[in-house]
């Protein structure tokens, strides 16, 4: 069975980074990277990340169209299988990426984990989610440590991916999340500080299969 | 009298970013440079380019307060002088920037000058500019295509910096937006796509002198 699990290597360490991905690819769906280290070594990381794993570009692009389209051809030359955007900068950014960045994944954020959060994005969750089905979009970041918004996302399209960060350190559960409707989990810090990162997510995939 | 244009330099280019800044830095405030330029060649090249001006990270930061303090953390390690950040994401993120970048300068955005700001970002903007000045940010990005949106942020706050993209080749006229109370413009290719960019900015510098 293919693993519920998207590795988030929040690092910036370049050989810790290549050393988790070697170990850890089997064991995983894709493995999410985002500006920390792509900042720290150039964009080519990707290219080298991708010999192990499917790579997902967490760039949160929020820029007007033109840049993102930039932004977002970078990510796919240097061979990135998926692309988190922000919907906020409205319809014509996020087309921007889907055009470009087509035919890989485009994942949108529609609602975001910290409480900074609910102040101007959260108003407009519902509305940009639309909007980012219309467009195209593959899936959305969803909470993973908020079940409940989450069915809220299953309900509105029954064929959009649900990536749900937030499992782990910072208190999401992964069966629930996954019950409620979530298709894959974002997870980070617990397995790749944990003192074996292989062991952690093996033992994090055979509790996921039993209890689905 | 110091320079009121700030460089964008919206190239991936590696000699020709080194080349336009080495020639253009007596004359302009600032450069500013976006991922497009540090994704392809790392965040190194921002200590690269400092040696020749001030230099100013359009990362246009959207994430959450952690992820956020690490961007600014290498922008600031890297000798960046201010770093542009969104306000959207809420009070938490933005002030993970301040506490991270200061002494730097931090630059909120609180509109933007393609049509999809009209959709969320908008509705939010004067909002965004209070809970961003209480914060303690140091100037933000209005649309230079709009005076009127400008002089109503200048009527907000008479301390704060604001600085205008969208002149020129997008079509905001320089010594309009100064008059409406931008503090600088943000101008790109009608400068490095010239064929003398010294003599354009120059002259644009001339132009903005005698008018003011």
């Amino acid at each position: 069975m293919e693993s519920k699990i998207i590795l988030a290597l929040d690092l910036t360490d370049y050989q810790k980074s290549i050393y988790i991905s070697k170990i850890i690819s089997g064991e995983v769906y894709a493995i999410k990277i985002g500006y920390p280290l792509v900042l720290s070594h150039g964009i080519r990381i990707v290219k080298e990340l991708s010999r192990y794993s499917k790579i997902i570009c967490d760039f949160k692009l929020a820029d007007i169209p033109n840049t993102n389209r930039i932004i977002a051809k970078l990510a796919k030359e240097n061979g990135a299988m998926g692309i988190i955007s922000h919907a906020f900068p409205g319809s014509d950014s996020l087309k921007a990426v889907i055009d470009e960045f087509k035919p890989g994944d485009i994942y949108a954020v529609v609602e975001m984990s910290h409480e900074g959060s609910l102040e101007y994005i959260q108003k407009h969750s519902m509305e940009m989610a639309r909007m980012a089905i219309d467009l195209g979009v593959d899936g959305f970041i969803v909470p993973g440590t908020r079940p409940e918004r989450i069915k809220l996302y299953r309900e509105i399209s029954g064929r959009i991916k649900l990536l749900a960060p937030g499992i782990g350190t910072q208190g999401g559960d992964p069966v629930e999340a996954l019950r409620a409707g979530a298709d894959y989990l974002i997870i980070g810090r617990s397995i790749y500080e944990s003192d074996n990162p292989l062991l952690t997510v093996k033992k994090l995939n055979e509790r996921i299969n039993e209890n689905l």
